[in-house]
């Protein structure tokens, strides 16, 4: 981060969370520009201190006041905080970036992939004296996105089913502890501590423990499939998807079954992939090495592999393939900062 | 197993092998009849005891001479050993049921899931005079077809897309053990020793290790989509399937969504699949329980839940399933012995 008298005052909402940490790292690492910034979190966190840029911040207490003065306001602190926070700070002039899901499915709120439809958020600028809401979609819609979408563009998807290998880090920094504590708890022939999830997670896997809802599928599974149509602004892409947890730290991985209207062959779709901003492509076919969760780990791209014809639709209209990134830094405060970034 | 002096005699090719293992525990917990039991494995473990159901048994060199006399041989030693073995064995008038892939597209050769193509290896009798050859389906085909067959039955099944999470015992004890051991280095801080696969495991996960072949699918993927037309006498359905393996020890999961020719909506689906033999249905929406690896593991039957309608397509001609089995028992070693079952 820059510290810049023009620049905006920033404010971040749930400091102490695995994606508040990591906003302080990406706004850092980028070079944001900033005249102020201010930490909150919940009362529990308020009076700790907290070391940015080698000076001394003091988490304070959200409340209403909080806003005052604050031009862009990045919120990961849960759905019920956005819900009662984010319209009181933009009542106040600020414009709020929020990572929960709380405002994503709001008509005229614009759910943003920098990299996918910027133009969602046209006119939203810092220093028009007016402020605002822009919702950051889910990470596995982000992650999945950044990879369909430059395909979708060329052939345009029509139907997508998608299985999720999902990270520890979606269910915060206690879950990513758990399954640290748990492995050790197995690996020493002990009963694993089963707090954050009803189940062991340690060498195991099982199915997303978002809410079920009526027809069956899980919140975050409804996620992808609503998100997608309104980040494609087209209501007629049909999303299936299978939302898994797996026992990996923090990046998620996605095997991703495309359909097309248009004829798209291989070679194509790895040429428009190779150029499309954010992505990398890993597919060493004679290596055997693709994506993989781990390599894709503090890093900003989204990686893609697997790239093949799929064998099961006639002729170029479809292709599988296998989608990995981080899920807190591009699946959540990467694209919330780049968000910001567009606002200046 | 019970010792009768009319039951077959039986050897077991690669019984040192986590399959191998797994033989004679089914064998045992199946009370399987038998006259004599001989156990076969490489040069390395030849000479060393085995001591089961409280007889020593000193494991042989596996030669040309040992099928004489042997009436059903459950070969679990690899590709290589059972193209070389398996015939001679046939030769002698053995029945080999092969865990191996060698002989699984041969035509004539019957793949068999007890459970779904009993049909398929009629005639096949100890006791006829004649040796033979029956092969045992791939571990994913297995735990995927358990599931799916029931529906194709009564609907018809177009096209199946398929994911899988598959376990470390897929690739022998061995890997099983690298596993664990990667595991305990990540915790301590230590660079994970890789032996069996060319990266790390422990808190990762990657595209399934088998070669890839020209069409850029692995010989994993490939048999999921050849094994199902033989198995199902159907070469019209059309399979996609992307195979991944994850960090668990010896069950298989697979997130199956499938395309139907004829209607078959939800609730007949699970009607369907609570009657299926070999399979349970876990599928607790309310409290957010459905299969996992770690409760198959050691366990007979395949589970299968998140049954959904799939929201992607239209009316009832679609649904998604998850599905787990243990990759030793149901994927391997108990599918073969239930075909030696058959066999008297």
């Amino acid at each position: 981060m820059s510290l810049q008298e023009n620049g905006p005052s920033i404010a971040i909402v749930g400091v102490t969370g695995a994606v508040g940490q990591e906003f302080l790292s990406v706004l850092s690492g980028r070079n944001f520009p900033y005249s102020s910034l201010k930490l909150l979190a919940s009362k529990r966190s308020a009076g700790k201190t907290q070391l940015f840029e080698n000076q001394q911040y003091t988490i304070q207490e959200l409340n209403e006041e909080c806003f005052d003065g604050v031009d862009i306001a990045l919120f990961s602190a849960g759905g019920s905080i956005s819900k009662k926070f984010g319209p009181i700070a933009v009542e106040k002039g600020t414009i709020v970036v929020d990572n929960s899901s709380a405002f994503r499915m709001v008509e005229g709120v614009p759910l943003v992939i920098p990299e996918v439809n910027p133009e969602a958020m046209e006119g939203i600028k810092v220093g028009s004296g007016r402020g605002g809401l822009i919702a950051n979609p889910n990470c596995s819609t982000i992650i999945c996105l950044m990879a369909a979408t430059p395909l979708h563009r060329r052939a345009k998807v029509t139907r997508m089913v998608v299985s999720t290998y999902q990270a520890a880090s979606g269910a915060g920094a206690a879950a990513m502890e758990e399954l640290l504590q748990q492995t050790r708890e197995v690996l020493e022939g002990q009963e694993p501590t089963c707090e954050i999830f009803n189940q062991q997670y340690a060498f195991n896997l099982f199915s997303h423990n978002a809410p079920i809802m009526s027809n069956g599928y899980n919140e975050e599974e409804m996620k992808l499939v609503k998100e997608t149509r309104k980040i494609w602004n087209n209501m007629d892409v049909k999303v299936t998807a299978t939302c898994i947890r797996v026992p990996v730290m923090r990046a998620h991985a996605e095997s991703v079954n495309l359909q097309f209207e248009n004829p798209l062959d291989e070679n194509t779709a790895r040429e428009i992939l190779s150029k499309a901003p954010g992505l990398v492509i890993v597919d060493d076919r004679s290596a055997n090495r693709f994506p993989t969760p781990l390599e894709v780990s503090n890093r900003d791209a989204v990686a893609v592999g697997r790239i093949r014809r799929d064998v099961s639709q006639e002729g170029d209209y479809g292709l599988d393939i296998f989608v990995c990134g981080d899920q807190i830094r591009k699946g959540a405060a990467l694209n919330a900062v780049q968000i910001a970034e567009m606002l200046l």
